[in-house]
């Protein structure tokens, strides 16, 4: 068995069979957008990824995953490709590199063009070196290359490259907008991709919930979820680094990256801050759970977790078709600020508070991003999007300012964190302190910090939440109690 | 608490604390070596390791693992920075990211020059961006960098560049020799932490062999070690991709890459080939084993299991001091096909067979390697070590040709494969088709292949053996029965 064969992708008995058709369908979406716009023999080429090498050693980063783009509208999961659609017939072609025979003998028996062929369900496969030569002979007008900036983060998407592309006439203006702008929309056999790998991760979640007992690391619980999502979910990657993040390094929002391991030790009474997704394929889940390591909300825990979870639930509620998402932004900051005053923490008007930037003080990140074959997705600030704004403060984090619509795969992710150089900030302003209840917020200074965060899609009649968690107060204490087994199945 | 400490790097209560005198200890045989090279006041200057990108998104492949270079001479774990070391005098220099305040916010409280130098056990610590001024104060005759090429991937260390380099003179030829001399001889303090590493890797094989059952996929024995590795021995990461390769799939010398994802599932009757290590603060495990599926190994599995064991033996009793490493590549190759004669695979005088390269047909890659930060540790081809060769055939695989010393760690590692491109080669080769038994090589050509890898340190007194884990038939057998639970700690 091999991990693609017979017209599916998948990892075997037990996990999701990926049909090949999701990938041929992406290809007709993007003809079908391109054709009116370059009209004539246009041919598309994206190339695939390739292994990075560790340093100068012989040893590669991780286990090779396919770049995103090209994984959209190929499904090839090897390093080394190109692929080329025709738009005039939407023929597509697939370019695998040409290894020598030997290599047999370090990767197996070489797999053919045919068996290519059959693997990803493209009539035409050729070698990778041989690339300049197929596309002379389609005698092509031009050759719609992929290039464009990612808003996240100001990197350029790799715009292929081969010996010989110079004798073609090149377009790298057309293609950029339309295929992020089509990765946002999301069809039905992406959306069960990624039901699944949400659901692998949710499961992954619920696992670590209970095993998160006092004395365990914050590297144990990450191993956990990891060992769920491969071993039994099939999925080799994850989508971001975990965040395990336990009491107070629950406000430090990348928390888990390379300088700070996710290696301390929790302890009863605290709070943990789990921000963890798998990879399916090249499909994303990013799911935050925060929950108590003792089973049991305290009062000031219960009182901030649900403030965070009134958010999150207003935004869920109003998400649909029409709404800008910069606007459930604004709605999960005002949310979180009138319960906040509810709590005691703040007083004033809460309107006063959203226009004065209070919102970004406790919650300095966005509310969400699109989520796809990238964490986060492509598409958030394309040319013809509402661009990114600069008010109220915080609204400048969002990933994009789109108008929600049928078919987009959201986070929605409010957080209400206890950061001591944003409360000193604010306690420092003329305008934000006169909202705060310096006594009430002492209290919090080491409270750390809650997010919750779902993975939804936007349907017309408003958003389906794929993830599957305890989520109120109850849930989560009758779960780490061992209780509610088949709930969330 | 952080990773690094009071004078120490773990990963908490249960793992290993790695005294920073280790790294000081390193810095000071460097200086001991350049001095006599580099008279004057001359300032060697390292960059260490900087986050990877992946493809054109805001997340990163894995989690940052530090170069090795740099990880060896100044044990830092951060990303972007850069270390000095003073040759005249020793005296140390770290240099640290400057991040603007706001990064609190995402990174947690900044670590002041003073917590770094803590930390790291390093007094005089500046910020990145100040290099060129604090090194400019030194008034150095010379900068030494490191500049040379990785002989296991043919790929150029990376060399220390920082804005103003071009006010210094710069040596980049005497570096480089030096230190990955010195990376092959560990102390006693490096060689505290491969034990640990070995030892975690072994336990986590050991796991592996038992939980192994017909109907398990190789990615769940891989899925398992990553998190005996990680959850029980902190290591975040592993020294390479792992290698869960089933039946035939044992051929495949580097199954698990990209292409043939560890994917299938396992049943009765079959040989596992796991090989797995896991890396702990930079230092790296590399261990491989072989078992049957069922527990019992069958007597063809037996017989080609026992004479690469014998090989594997022969190799390990005769390594020490003074011994010369493509010697051992070929006694494991003779000693490899006299058993495979023996067992009625071969025929004729053995010697004849090594001459004419028959050890590579069975056994198509080096007997080992070097081993330390890098799983193919540095220094196997360095100025004045016997150079590469090319007699017997396979031999020109083997990563060093140096003479054994003391203090050198190595992997010992025959394997016996049935790799039919080799075989098919072999039996239409004039030469070496003379020696085959073609009927019994036929019962053979869906074996796939046997490894037995150990981590070995060389004493004045031989070799001592790091791993930890059931080598011969009964242990093995045993083991996976469940007996011997107290045998290998």
């Amino acid at each position: 068995m091999t991990t693609a064969q017979s017209g599916k992708l998948w990892m075997g008995p037990g996990t999701l069979e990926i049909p090949l058709e999701l990938f041929a369908l992406n290809r007709r979406r993007l003809v079908e957008r391109v054709l009116p716009k370059s009209p004539g023999n246009a041919v598309i080429v994206l190339q695939g990824g390739n292994e990075v090498p560790f340093y100068d050693t012989d040893t590669t980063y991780n286990v090779f995953r396919q770049e995103s783009y090209f994984m959209w509208a190929f499904g090839a999961i090897e390093p080394g490709c190109f692929g080329a659609i025709e738009v005039a017939t939407g023929r597509t072609h697939l370019f695998v590199p040409h290894f020598p025979k030997s290599y047999a003998i370090w990767m197996g028996p070489l797999h053919s063009l045919q068996d290519f062929s059959n693997k990803y369900g493209i009539p035409e496969v050729h070698y990778a070196d041989e690339i300049a030569a197929v596309l002379k002979k389609l005698d092509p007008t031009v050759l719609l290359t992929l290039k464009g900036t990612n808003s996240d983060s100001g990197l350029t998407a790799q715009e292929a490259v081969f010996d010989g592309i110079d004798k073609f006439k090149v377009n790298n203006t057309i293609l950029f907008d339309e295929i992020a702008d089509l990765r946002v929309f999301k069809t039905d056999l992406e959306i069960a991709v990624m039901k699944y790998v949400v659901e692998t991760s949710s499961t992954a979640h619920r696992k670590v919930m209970r095993m998160a007992k006092a004395g365990k690391s914050e590297y144990q619980c990450e191993s956990e979820f990891l060992h769920h999502c491969y071993g039994v979910g099939g999925c080799r990657h994850v989508s971001y680094t975990c965040i395990c993040a336990s009491h107070t390094n629950a406000a430090i929002l990348h928390y888990g990256h390379a300088a700070a391991p996710n290696d301390r030790f929790i302890k009863d009474g605290e709070l943990c801050l789990f921000d963890m997704g798998a990879n399916y394929f090249g499909y994303a889940a990013d799911i935050t759970c925060t929950f108590p390591v003792s089973g049991k909300f305290t009062s000031d825990q219960k009182l901030i977790y649900e403030a965070v979870l009134t958010a999150n639930l207003a935004v869920f509620e109003a998400a649909k078709p029409g709404v800008g998402w910069p606007d459930m932004h604004v709605l999960a900051n005002r949310t979180l600020l009138e319960e906040l005053k509810k709590g005691g923490l703040l007083k004033g008007d809460v309107d006063a508070m959203v226009t004065a930037g209070l919102g970004a003080i406790f919650q300095p990140h966005g509310l969400g991003h699109l989520l796809g074959l990238d964490v986060h997705d492509v598409g958030g600030y394309i040319t013809g999007q509402p661009p990114r704004r600069q008010e109220p403060r915080g609204i400048e984090k969002l990933r994009t300012n789109r108008i929600l619509q049928d078919r987009m795969g959201l986070t929605i992710e409010p957080g209400c964190y206890f950061v001591d150089i944003l409360l000193d900030e604010a306690l420092a302003d003329p305008v934000q302190s006169q909202f705060l209840v310096p006594d009430v917020i002492k209290r919090f200074r080491n409270f750390g910090g809650v997010r919750i965060e779902d993975d939804v899609l936007i349907t017309k009649n408003g958003a389906v939440n794929l993830t599957k968690v305890p989520r109120t107060v109850q849930e989560i204490e009758d779960w780490i109690a061992g209780k509610d087994n088949d709930k969330y199945n």
